[in-house]
C-alpha cells in the first residue's frame, strides 16, 4: 500500500475523492436530488416534499476541549451545529440519530449532562430524538449526530442558486464565537500554569469571565437560525442560494459562490460585528473584522435574495445586506471603508484558525 | 460532579437512561412511531410509508482491529451492520450517510479502500451514499454510518409483535463469525509473537487460512439478508417479530421475548451450525453450539410467523424452523438433544464474549 499522506490532497481533494467513489452509488432515475457538495444531503419524499439530512462526528481533542467545554453546553452545540445545517437549505429539522462513545473515564453524570444539553437544544428546535448508539472508546469521547429534516421543492435553498445582482445577506453579528475561542484558550493557559506550578485554581471559572459572556456564550452554545426559517416561511421568502457559517464568512462565501459559479463583492462596513468581539479584540490586540471573516463557528446564515424580495427582509432587525453576487470573472472582493477593493482569500477555515 | 461508574449501570442501564431522557423530546401527537428500543427508529412519511432509521459507531480498538481486518472489509462491514438493522424492521435501505474520522497516519489509499468497501456494499444493497462528514482524529480511526429506509405500515414487523404459539425461525447458519473471529485472534497472537521477537511475518497470511475462508469471511464481510427481505414481500410474509442476530442467539432472543412480553423454547438439535465452525470448535476445543448461540456477528435474522404462515417459508433453503414463543412465564428455554429443557441464559453478548 502506497502512503501518500491525506496532506498532500488536503481536505477538500479528500472530499472530491469520496464524493466520485459515492457517487457511483447514486443511480441516474433515482430519488436522490443532492448527494456531497451541499449542506444537507437531498432525497424526494413524493411529488412535493424533500427530505434533507446532515451528519457531523465531534472528536474530542479535535472538535472540543473537556478543559473548556461544560458538557450541558457540548450536547447542545452538537445538535445546533447540525440543525444549522438543516436551516441552510431552508429546512426544518424533524429528527435525529445520537451515537456517543465514551472513554473509561466517563461518568454516568457525564452521559446524563451531556444529553440533558441535546435534550434542551431539540426542545429548542422541535427535534425528537429517537435513537443512536453507545459504546466504548479506546480513547475520548466521541459524538456522532445525525439531523434528518424536511422542505418543499418550492421552498428548497441550495448553495448554487445565487445569481448575478442578487443581494447577500447576512444574519446576526458576527466575530463572537472566534472571539470567545480566544477567552477560553487563554484561561485554559493559564488554568494549565496554575495546575503546572502545583496553585490553587477556581474551576468555576465563569463567574471571572462575565463581561465575555456573550462571546463565549456564541463559542459553546450556538443556536441554530430556525427563527430566519419560520421567518422565510411566513413572509413567503424562497433565498436565491443559502449556506451557514460554519468555516467562516469568507471560506462559506466561496463555497457558496463556487457551486453558484459566481463572484461576490462584499463591503466591509456593512459587515456586522459583535460588538463584544470588538472589546475582545483590542484586548489581544487583534482585528475584529478578522474574527467576523475568518473565525468561523458563528452558525448564522449567508443567503442571496434578489432585488424584488428585497423589501420582505428589508423590516427583520437581525438580517443586513452586506454586498452583492457579480459575474464569476469578477472574482470575490473585499471592498474596504475607504472604498479599495482587496481579493478575499480563502482561508484554511476553521481548522486553520484553531492552530 | 459524582463519579458514579459507568459500569455499576451496566450498558442497558445507561441506555434506559439516555431513552428515558430522549422520550421527552417525542411530543405525544407527533410522526414518531418508535424511538429508541428497537433495531430502528420509525416514523411515519405519509398515511402508508413509515421511514426507519439506524446508525452505528465504530471504534478502532474497540469494535476492529485494524492488524487482522483489512480495510475494504471494514467499510463493507460497517454499512453492512446498519442494513441488517433496517432488515430486522422488514425494510429495505434507502440512502446512507458515512463519517470518518481520520487518524494522522491515514494515507490516501487507505481512505480510499474503505470507501470501496462501502461503495462495493453499497452496489449490494441498492443504498445511495449520499453525504457524511471527514475529520481527524486525535488517535484511531472512527466510523460513524446511519442508513435510511422505508417499508409500509403494513410490513413493518418490530421486536414487539412475537405470540405465544409463533414459530421461531432463523436464516443461514449460525456461528461462523466467532469462530472466524477465534482464528484471526489466534493468528494476531503469532503475528505479535513474530513481531516481537523481530521475525518475518507473511502479511498476505490470508492464503495460510484457506479452509477457515467461510468462517473469517462471515466475521470480516458478513452479509445483511436483504434477500430474504425481498422473498418476504414477494411471498406476502410478515412476520410477528424479528431482529439481526448482532449480540448472538440467546441476547437477541433475550431482547425479541423482552419486548413482546413473551418467552421461547428453541431446540438445540435445529439450531442451523456452520460446518466449518464445528471444525474450528473442535480445533480449539470449543463447542461451536456456542458459537452458535452466544458468538454473536452473524447477522442473520430472527423471526416469528404464525403456523398459518408456515408453508409459505417451509419451501425457502435458508430459513430454519428452531422453535417456538411460549407463555412469558415459561422463560427462554434451550431444549438439548435429549429432550433436557435447559434455562437459556442471558450472556453479555458480544462485547463480552471479546473479553
Amino acid at each position: 500500500m502506497s502512503l501518500k499522506p491525506i496532506s498532500e490532497i488536503g481536505e477538500f481533494g479528500l472530499i472530491e475523492k469520496i464524493s466520485s467513489l459515492c457517487k457511483k452509488t447514486i443511480p441516474e432515475k433515482s430519488s436522490i436530488v443532492e448527494g456531497i457538495g451541499d449542506d444537507c444531503a437531498v432525497v424526494e419524499l413524493d411529488t412535493s416534499r424533500l427530505q434533507v439530512s446532515t451528519t457531523d462526528l465531534l472528536v474530542e481533542g479535535v472538535h472540543f476541549d473537556l478543559l473548556t467545554t461544560p458538557l450541558h453546553h457540548l450536547g447542545s452545540k452538537s445538535l445546533s451545529v447540525n440543525v444549522s445545517d438543516i436551516c441552510a437549505m431552508n429546512a426544518k429539522p424533524s429528527y435525529a440519530l445520537v451515537s456517543i462513545a465514551l472513554p473509561p473515564s466517563a461518568s454516568v453524570d457525564m452521559v446524563e449532562q451531556l444529553y440533558q444539553g441535546m435534550t434542551h437544544a431539540a426542545g429548542l428546535y422541535g427535534t425528537a430524538l429517537v435513537g443512536g448508539d453507545t459504546s466504548a472508546s479506546s480513547t475520548g469521547l466521541v459524538i456522532s449526530v445525525t439531523v434528518v429534516g424536511e422542505t418543499s421543492k418550492e421552498r428548497i435553498t441550495m448553495r448554487s442558486g445565487a445569481k448575478p445582482g442578487d443581494m447577500i445577506c447576512v444574519t446576526g453579528a458576527l466575530g463572537g464565537a472566534a472571539a470567545g475561542l480566544n477567552v477560553l484558550m487563554r484561561e485554559k493557559q493559564i488554568m494549565m500554569e496554575h495546575l503546572q506550578s502545583g496553585e490553587e485554581y477556581d474551576r468555576n471559572m465563569m463567574n471571572d469571565l462575565k463581561e465575555y459572556s456573550g462571546a463565549i456564550q456564541n463559542q459553546l452554545l450556538p443556536s441554530a437560525r430556525t427563527d430566519i426559517i419560520d421567518y422565510f416561511e411566513r413572509n413567503s421568502i424562497v433565498p436565491g442560494a443559502m449556506i451557514d457559517l460554519s468555516d467562516g464568512l469568507a471560506s462559506d462565501l466561496h463555497h457558496l459562490c463556487r457551486r453558484s459559479q459566481a463572484g461576490a463583492r462584499i463591503e466591509e462596513g456593512r459587515i456586522p460585528v459583535l460588538s463584544e468581539a470588538r472589546h475582545i479584540a483590542d484586548e489581544f490586540q487583534q482585528d475584529a473584522l478578522d474574527y467576523a471573516i475568518s473565525g468561523g463557528e458563528d452558525y448564522q446564515l449567508l443567503f442571496t435574495i434578489s432585488g424584488e424580495q428585497f423589501s420582505a427582509i428589508a423590516e427583520h432587525p437581525d438580517i443586513s445586506v452586506i454586498g452583492s453576487i457579480t459575474p464569476e470573472e469578477d472574482g470575490i472582493v473585499l471592498s474596504d471603508i475607504y472604498g479599495m477593493n482587496i481579493t478575499l482569500k480563502e482561508p484554511g477555515g476553521f481548522d486553520h484558525f484553531r492552530k
